[in-house]
């Protein structure tokens, strides 16, 4: 593990997202039964070149034959490893609106070692229901919640307003990792990581893209 | 506008982000009756300095005076316009699995000026079906029913086998905008813009810097 760690160390955010996409041309290729891949046929669905895919594959030393291409099966369990994929994560989800109840029921997350195992809201007409096999718990009980369910990860799924009351909580309880969907830059202390999906801001970047193309016509 | 546009082509794409978060901001301060607000609160919401929020702001001209800071409301009306949220667009969604329903019955995009007016899916079990009040329509009728209704952007919320076939549609629409949340790069012509939003993707990317931290402990 020891040497994993100091390797992985250098790899920078956006190598992350290729290895991400990597993994799942690996997986796609590995459903099909195939054994070897080349960097070319794998920089495809990755939008990169064979270069780089070579590039980032070597830092996990030595892969792949040259002229035989990678092994798809070992190349993808290794990066697994590398993701944190070869283990299982224990989510909590706070805010079951129509994104929130979604996520809780998407299988997705699953699949992909990430199991949501306790949910809540501040709304008590919500709280007592369940979503996707799961009862919602009120926010107050978080705390309480998270250590007794090991929670490591939060989603959270709330509006703005909500953000500095159940950041409390979020902070009190310990969790190290967050992927906020609330439109704000969460102010959380150091050591905890965050991931923001925002696609209401992604939408913004994107008809502001095209205004511009607009006003070039 | 043509000053408008040749200002806002310098604009980054982290700067964008920014607007996105100020304008948050500005419109909670606008909900609770401020008038005026100075570059210092503004960057607390917004996870910045201070003088990064003057100098974004310094883009669009001169607002604010000194020692009296910023006009709440034109100052949201004026990036609302540099987003293109003045006006309104035209979305499609194609996939209307949990996600793309959640996404097409949240009330979110159509506040902000995103209205989803026609949306698809290839299985004929879904097809003629309703979500958030419109009817599923077959994929394969994307074209036709672009063209009539004019969409200009699309959201893609289809699994990975899906997107070779989906994008041959999309590019025969000739859509200039897509908001995807395919675990791929999507190839698409020249001109067009696509925003990528993936979630399992960015619970890779947390999960990658928690083992590290594990690593490390």
């Amino acid at each position: 593990m020891g040497s994993d760690v100091s390797i992985s160390k250098k790899i920078s955010e956006s190598a992350i997202r290729r290895l991400s996409l990597y993994l799942r041309n690996l997986e796609n290729l590995e459903k099909g039964g195939r054994e070897t891949v080349s960097s070319e046929e794998m920089s495809g669905q990755s939008g990169t070149t064979a270069a780089q895919v070579r590039k980032d594959l070597s830092l996990f030393g030595s892969f792949g034959k040259r002229g035989l291409g990678y092994p798809v099966s070992e190349l993808a369990e290794r990066i697994r490893g590398i993701l944190g994929l070869d283990r299982r994560w224990r989510l909590a989800l706070i805010g079951v609106g129509r994104i929130g109840s979604a996520l809780v029921e998407y299988g997705g997350f699953g699949r992909r070692g990430y199991d949501i195992v306790a949910i809540f809201d501040s709304d008590e007409s919500k709280v007592g229901g369940t979503r996707g096999g799961l009862t919602v718990r009120h926010v107050d009980d978080f705390e309480v919640v998270a250590e007794e369910e090991n929670v490591q990860i939060v989603i959270l799924s709330i509006p703005l307003e909500a953000v500095p009351s159940v950041m409390d909580r979020v902070r009190g309880a310990g969790v190290r990792g967050i992927l906020s969907f609330a439109p704000t830059k969460l102010k959380v202390p150091d050591g905890v990581v965050v991931k923001d999906v925002n696609m209401v801001m992604e939408l913004e970047a994107l008809s502001f893209a095209l205004s511009q193309r607009e006003g070039e016509a």
